[in-house]
Protein backbone atom coordinates (compact mmCIF):
# COMPACT_ATOMS: atom_id res chain seq x y z
CA UNK A 1 0.00 0.00 0.00
CA UNK A 2 2.79 2.32 0.78
CA UNK A 3 4.59 1.47 -2.25
CA UNK A 4 1.17 2.66 -4.12
CA UNK A 5 0.73 5.76 -2.77
CA UNK A 6 4.60 6.38 -3.85
CA UNK A 7 3.99 5.24 -7.07
CA UNK A 8 0.52 7.61 -6.70
CA UNK A 9 2.21 10.73 -5.78
CA UNK A 10 4.94 10.73 -8.14
CA UNK A 11 2.81 10.11 -10.91
CA UNK A 12 0.90 12.84 -9.47
CA UNK A 13 3.95 15.06 -9.16
CA UNK A 14 4.49 14.15 -13.27
CA UNK A 15 1.16 15.37 -14.09
CA UNK A 16 1.39 19.01 -12.15
CA UNK A 17 5.12 19.41 -13.84
CA UNK A 18 3.88 18.28 -17.50
CA UNK A 19 0.66 20.95 -16.67
CA UNK A 20 2.63 23.50 -15.18
CA UNK A 21 5.60 23.26 -18.32
CA UNK A 22 2.57 23.60 -20.89
CA UNK A 23 1.34 26.48 -19.04
CA UNK A 24 4.71 28.50 -18.37
CA UNK A 25 5.78 27.86 -22.47
CA UNK A 26 2.99 29.22 -24.22
CA UNK A 27 3.00 32.33 -21.22
CA UNK A 28 6.19 33.22 -21.61
CA UNK A 29 6.20 32.35 -25.11
CA UNK A 30 3.19 35.02 -25.91
CA UNK A 31 4.54 37.71 -23.24
CA UNK A 32 8.27 38.24 -25.53
CA UNK A 33 6.10 37.98 -28.59
CA UNK A 34 4.00 40.76 -27.82
CA UNK A 35 5.60 43.11 -25.07
CA UNK A 36 9.49 42.84 -25.85
CA UNK A 37 11.66 42.33 -28.20
CA UNK A 38 12.00 38.51 -29.40
CA UNK A 39 15.81 37.54 -28.16
CA UNK A 40 17.82 34.40 -28.97
CA UNK A 41 18.27 31.31 -26.67
CA UNK A 42 21.01 29.76 -28.27
CA UNK A 43 24.63 30.80 -29.93
CA UNK A 44 24.13 30.22 -33.96
CA UNK A 45 26.82 27.36 -34.70
CA UNK A 46 29.89 27.60 -36.55
CA UNK A 47 30.16 31.54 -35.97
CA UNK A 48 33.81 31.18 -35.01
CA UNK A 49 34.66 29.77 -39.20
CA UNK A 50 32.39 32.95 -40.53
CA UNK A 51 34.34 35.81 -42.62
CA UNK A 52 35.50 39.10 -41.25
CA UNK A 53 33.13 41.98 -41.33
CA UNK A 54 35.24 44.45 -39.53
CA UNK A 55 37.16 44.96 -36.32
CA UNK A 56 36.09 47.63 -33.64
CA UNK A 57 37.59 49.04 -30.24
CA UNK A 58 35.33 50.56 -27.46
CA UNK A 59 36.73 52.88 -24.96
CA UNK A 60 34.81 53.16 -21.37
CA UNK A 61 32.72 50.55 -19.90
CA UNK A 62 32.79 48.45 -22.21
CA UNK A 63 36.97 48.37 -22.60
CA UNK A 64 36.58 45.97 -25.33
CA UNK A 65 38.26 44.80 -28.70
CA UNK A 66 35.80 42.88 -30.92
CA UNK A 67 35.95 40.53 -34.23
CA UNK A 68 32.63 41.15 -36.13
CA UNK A 69 31.90 38.51 -37.79
CA UNK A 70 29.13 37.41 -40.95
CA UNK A 71 27.61 34.29 -42.28
CA UNK A 72 28.05 34.18 -46.26
CA UNK A 73 24.02 36.04 -46.30
CA UNK A 74 25.99 38.93 -44.33
CA UNK A 75 29.11 39.29 -46.37
CA UNK A 76 27.35 38.97 -49.77
CA UNK A 77 25.20 41.58 -48.72
CA UNK A 78 28.04 43.73 -47.22
CA UNK A 79 30.27 43.56 -50.23
CA UNK A 80 26.91 44.10 -52.84
CA UNK A 81 25.86 47.43 -50.81
CA UNK A 82 22.17 45.60 -50.53
CA UNK A 83 19.98 46.85 -48.20
CA UNK A 84 18.35 45.64 -46.23
CA UNK A 85 20.04 42.36 -44.71
CA UNK A 86 17.97 39.50 -46.34
CA UNK A 87 16.51 37.17 -44.00
CA UNK A 88 18.71 34.31 -43.15
CA UNK A 89 21.55 36.81 -42.38
CA UNK A 90 23.84 36.70 -39.31
CA UNK A 91 25.47 38.77 -38.00
CA UNK A 92 28.39 38.01 -34.47
CA UNK A 93 30.27 40.49 -32.86
CA UNK A 94 32.73 38.53 -30.03
CA UNK A 95 34.08 40.96 -27.86
CA UNK A 96 37.24 40.40 -25.28
CA UNK A 97 38.82 43.25 -22.64
CA UNK A 98 41.26 45.31 -24.54
CA UNK A 99 44.60 44.32 -23.01
CA UNK A 100 48.04 45.50 -22.88
CA UNK A 101 49.97 42.82 -24.23
CA UNK A 102 53.29 42.86 -22.47
CA UNK A 103 54.75 40.52 -24.10
CA UNK A 104 54.50 42.11 -27.43
CA UNK A 105 55.79 45.91 -25.55
CA UNK A 106 58.65 43.82 -24.37
CA UNK A 107 59.85 43.58 -28.13
CA UNK A 108 58.77 46.86 -29.09
CA UNK A 109 60.59 48.32 -26.62
CA UNK A 110 57.46 50.89 -25.71
CA UNK A 111 54.10 50.29 -24.43
CA UNK A 112 51.76 50.43 -27.54
CA UNK A 113 50.54 47.13 -28.12
CA UNK A 114 46.65 45.73 -27.22
CA UNK A 115 45.05 42.45 -27.64
CA UNK A 116 42.14 40.60 -26.57
CA UNK A 117 42.04 39.43 -23.00
CA UNK A 118 39.35 37.37 -21.38
CA UNK A 119 36.21 36.83 -23.65
CA UNK A 120 33.70 39.15 -22.41
CA UNK A 121 30.57 38.63 -25.02
CA UNK A 122 29.29 37.12 -28.12
CA UNK A 123 26.42 39.37 -29.94
CA UNK A 124 25.09 38.47 -32.46
CA UNK A 125 21.80 40.09 -34.92
CA UNK A 126 20.08 37.50 -36.92
CA UNK A 127 17.74 38.93 -39.85
CA UNK A 128 14.14 36.48 -40.21
CA UNK A 129 11.38 39.21 -41.17
CA UNK A 130 8.65 36.89 -39.88
CA UNK A 131 10.15 35.31 -36.77
CA UNK A 132 11.08 39.00 -35.49
CA UNK A 133 8.52 41.15 -37.11
CA UNK A 134 7.85 43.19 -33.67
CA UNK A 135 11.58 44.35 -34.39
CA UNK A 136 12.19 45.51 -37.41
CA UNK A 137 13.09 41.84 -38.36
CA UNK A 138 16.26 41.52 -36.26
CA UNK A 139 16.19 39.35 -33.47
CA UNK A 140 19.32 39.86 -31.09
CA UNK A 141 21.18 37.52 -28.90
CA UNK A 142 23.78 38.67 -26.15
CA UNK A 143 25.91 35.66 -24.73
CA UNK A 144 28.37 35.56 -21.76
CA UNK A 145 30.14 32.27 -20.97
CA UNK A 146 27.18 30.59 -23.46
CA UNK A 147 24.33 31.61 -21.12
CA UNK A 148 22.09 34.31 -22.52
CA UNK A 149 21.55 37.40 -20.95
CA UNK A 150 18.11 38.04 -19.06
CA UNK A 151 14.89 39.81 -20.89
CA UNK A 152 15.79 43.39 -19.00
CA UNK A 153 18.93 43.63 -20.31
CA UNK A 154 17.81 42.17 -23.94
CA UNK A 155 15.40 44.60 -24.39
CA UNK A 156 17.96 47.73 -24.24
CA UNK A 157 19.31 46.15 -27.79
CA UNK A 158 16.50 46.99 -30.26
CA UNK A 159 15.84 50.89 -28.97
CA UNK A 160 19.38 51.32 -29.23
CA UNK A 161 20.28 49.37 -33.00
CA UNK A 162 16.74 51.18 -34.31
CA UNK A 163 18.67 54.92 -34.00
CA UNK A 164 21.47 53.63 -37.22
CA UNK A 165 17.69 53.19 -39.26
CA UNK A 166 19.55 54.25 -42.43
CA UNK A 167 22.08 51.26 -41.77
CA UNK A 168 19.44 48.48 -41.21
CA UNK A 169 20.18 48.47 -37.70
CA UNK A 170 23.46 47.62 -37.81
CA UNK A 171 26.40 49.87 -36.30
CA UNK A 172 29.59 48.17 -38.28
CA UNK A 173 30.28 49.19 -41.31
CA UNK A 174 32.59 46.57 -43.90
CA UNK A 175 36.07 46.91 -43.56
CA UNK A 176 38.00 46.70 -47.16
CA UNK B 1 69.89 56.65 -94.51
CA UNK B 2 68.66 58.35 -92.05
CA UNK B 3 65.55 55.76 -91.43
CA UNK B 4 68.08 52.83 -91.39
CA UNK B 5 70.10 54.89 -88.62
CA UNK B 6 66.87 55.42 -86.35
CA UNK B 7 65.75 51.51 -87.28
CA UNK B 8 69.52 50.58 -86.12
CA UNK B 9 69.79 52.67 -82.40
CA UNK B 10 66.42 51.56 -81.72
CA UNK B 11 67.54 47.55 -82.27
CA UNK B 12 70.82 48.54 -80.08
CA UNK B 13 68.47 50.18 -77.45
CA UNK B 14 66.40 47.07 -77.64
CA UNK B 15 69.47 45.18 -76.83
CA UNK B 16 71.05 47.09 -74.43
CA UNK B 17 67.68 46.90 -72.43
CA UNK B 18 67.52 43.38 -72.60
CA UNK B 19 71.15 43.08 -71.35
CA UNK B 20 70.35 45.56 -68.69
CA UNK B 21 67.43 43.27 -67.78
CA UNK B 22 68.80 40.21 -67.57
CA UNK B 23 71.84 41.65 -65.62
CA UNK B 24 69.18 43.21 -63.14
CA UNK B 25 67.20 40.09 -62.52
CA UNK B 26 69.57 38.03 -61.06
CA UNK B 27 71.50 40.14 -59.47
CA UNK B 28 68.30 41.54 -57.17
CA UNK B 29 67.44 37.86 -57.09
CA UNK B 30 70.94 37.10 -56.06
CA UNK B 31 71.25 40.03 -53.30
CA UNK B 32 68.12 39.27 -50.96
CA UNK B 33 68.44 35.24 -51.94
CA UNK B 34 72.34 35.57 -50.14
CA UNK B 35 72.16 38.73 -47.62
CA UNK B 36 68.96 39.94 -47.06
CA UNK B 37 65.50 37.94 -45.80
CA UNK B 38 63.55 36.90 -48.83
CA UNK B 39 60.18 38.95 -49.40
CA UNK B 40 56.85 38.63 -50.57
CA UNK B 41 56.73 40.62 -54.37
CA UNK B 42 52.64 39.57 -54.73
CA UNK B 43 49.68 39.32 -52.38
CA UNK B 44 48.52 36.09 -51.31
CA UNK B 45 44.95 35.67 -53.36
CA UNK B 46 42.33 35.06 -51.36
CA UNK B 47 43.28 36.49 -47.74
CA UNK B 48 39.98 38.81 -47.37
CA UNK B 49 38.26 35.45 -46.90
CA UNK B 50 40.08 33.29 -44.14
CA UNK B 51 38.88 32.76 -40.70
CA UNK B 52 40.21 34.89 -37.89
CA UNK B 53 42.98 34.47 -35.84
CA UNK B 54 42.31 37.70 -33.54
CA UNK B 55 42.20 41.10 -33.55
CA UNK B 56 44.97 43.95 -32.64
CA UNK B 57 45.14 47.27 -31.45
CA UNK B 58 48.80 49.74 -31.63
CA UNK B 59 49.26 53.05 -30.20
CA UNK B 60 51.68 55.10 -31.05
CA UNK B 61 53.10 56.01 -34.51
CA UNK B 62 51.49 52.78 -35.86
CA UNK B 63 47.79 54.36 -34.44
CA UNK B 64 46.40 51.30 -35.79
CA UNK B 65 43.45 48.54 -35.92
CA UNK B 66 43.84 45.71 -37.41
CA UNK B 67 42.29 42.19 -38.12
CA UNK B 68 44.67 39.08 -38.23
CA UNK B 69 43.24 35.63 -40.61
CA UNK B 70 44.83 32.74 -41.43
CA UNK B 71 44.45 29.98 -44.26
CA UNK B 72 43.06 26.74 -42.97
CA UNK B 73 47.01 25.51 -42.73
CA UNK B 74 47.17 28.23 -40.23
CA UNK B 75 43.80 28.22 -38.28
CA UNK B 76 44.09 24.47 -37.94
CA UNK B 77 47.82 24.58 -36.48
CA UNK B 78 46.77 27.26 -34.60
CA UNK B 79 43.52 25.64 -32.69
CA UNK B 80 45.60 22.04 -32.76
CA UNK B 81 47.90 24.35 -30.51
CA UNK B 82 50.57 23.11 -33.62
CA UNK B 83 54.27 24.44 -33.31
CA UNK B 84 56.30 25.31 -35.54
CA UNK B 85 53.86 26.29 -38.15
CA UNK B 86 53.87 23.64 -41.38
CA UNK B 87 54.90 25.07 -44.72
CA UNK B 88 52.14 26.52 -46.99
CA UNK B 89 50.97 28.58 -43.42
CA UNK B 90 49.85 32.20 -44.56
CA UNK B 91 49.24 34.47 -41.63
CA UNK B 92 47.64 38.07 -43.02
CA UNK B 93 47.63 41.35 -40.83
CA UNK B 94 45.06 43.70 -42.53
CA UNK B 95 45.57 47.05 -40.86
CA UNK B 96 43.68 50.41 -40.88
CA UNK B 97 43.93 53.48 -39.19
CA UNK B 98 42.50 53.60 -35.61
CA UNK B 99 39.37 55.92 -36.05
CA UNK B 100 37.02 57.60 -33.57
CA UNK B 101 33.57 56.64 -35.20
CA UNK B 102 31.59 60.29 -35.05
CA UNK B 103 28.17 58.23 -35.99
CA UNK B 104 28.39 55.82 -33.63
CA UNK B 105 29.58 58.20 -31.06
CA UNK B 106 26.17 60.26 -31.42
CA UNK B 107 24.33 57.41 -30.83
CA UNK B 108 25.76 56.24 -27.74
CA UNK B 109 26.18 59.86 -25.76
CA UNK B 110 29.83 59.59 -25.49
CA UNK B 111 33.32 59.24 -27.36
CA UNK B 112 33.16 55.72 -26.83
CA UNK B 113 33.62 53.95 -30.13
CA UNK B 114 37.29 53.03 -32.31
CA UNK B 115 36.50 51.34 -36.09
CA UNK B 116 38.94 50.78 -38.63
CA UNK B 117 39.89 54.06 -41.05
CA UNK B 118 41.79 54.00 -44.48
CA UNK B 119 43.47 51.29 -44.80
CA UNK B 120 47.63 51.60 -43.87
CA UNK B 121 48.95 48.39 -44.79
CA UNK B 122 48.50 44.22 -45.28
CA UNK B 123 51.21 42.15 -44.02
CA UNK B 124 51.69 38.52 -44.58
CA UNK B 125 53.92 35.75 -42.44
CA UNK B 126 54.31 32.56 -45.67
CA UNK B 127 56.06 29.26 -44.25
CA UNK B 128 58.26 27.76 -46.88
CA UNK B 129 61.65 26.01 -45.11
CA UNK B 130 62.86 25.54 -48.25
CA UNK B 131 62.30 28.71 -50.14
CA UNK B 132 62.59 30.93 -46.61
CA UNK B 133 65.47 28.71 -45.14
CA UNK B 134 67.82 32.01 -44.31
CA UNK B 135 64.76 33.20 -42.12
CA UNK B 136 63.87 29.98 -40.25
CA UNK B 137 61.10 29.57 -42.87
CA UNK B 138 59.37 32.53 -42.85
CA UNK B 139 58.72 35.22 -45.76
CA UNK B 140 57.59 38.63 -45.01
CA UNK B 141 55.54 40.89 -46.66
CA UNK B 142 54.17 44.59 -46.07
CA UNK B 143 51.75 46.07 -48.98
CA UNK B 144 50.35 49.89 -48.48
CA UNK B 145 47.89 50.51 -51.73
CA UNK B 146 48.89 47.32 -52.97
CA UNK B 147 52.63 47.85 -53.24
CA UNK B 148 55.61 45.82 -51.27
CA UNK B 149 58.10 47.96 -49.02
CA UNK B 150 61.16 48.32 -50.46
CA UNK B 151 64.15 46.18 -49.70
CA UNK B 152 65.07 48.58 -46.24
CA UNK B 153 61.86 48.41 -45.23
CA UNK B 154 61.34 44.60 -45.39
CA UNK B 155 64.76 44.01 -43.59
CA UNK B 156 63.18 45.06 -40.30
CA UNK B 157 60.79 42.46 -40.49
CA UNK B 158 62.84 39.22 -39.41
CA UNK B 159 65.10 40.91 -36.72
CA UNK B 160 61.89 41.58 -34.98
CA UNK B 161 59.63 38.69 -34.92
CA UNK B 162 62.66 36.32 -34.91
CA UNK B 163 62.46 37.96 -31.33
CA UNK B 164 59.65 35.63 -30.58
CA UNK B 165 61.17 31.96 -31.37
CA UNK B 166 59.51 30.42 -29.05
CA UNK B 167 56.22 30.99 -31.01
CA UNK B 168 57.60 30.66 -34.32
CA UNK B 169 58.27 33.98 -34.92
CA UNK B 170 54.16 35.22 -34.95
CA UNK B 171 53.76 37.71 -32.40
CA UNK B 172 49.63 36.97 -32.12
CA UNK B 173 47.73 34.57 -30.26
CA UNK B 174 44.32 32.94 -31.13
CA UNK B 175 41.44 34.40 -30.01
CA UNK B 176 38.83 31.71 -29.08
Amino acid sequence: MKQLLVKRNVFALVIVAAVAASYIGPAYGQATHEAAPIFLKEIPPGYRDWKVISVAHEEGNLNSLGAILGNDLAIKAYREGDLPFPDGTIIAALHYSHTSSEENNKVFGRSQSFVPGAPTNIQFMVKDSKKYAATTGWGFGHFANGRSADEAFMKTCFPCHNQVKARDLVFTRYAP
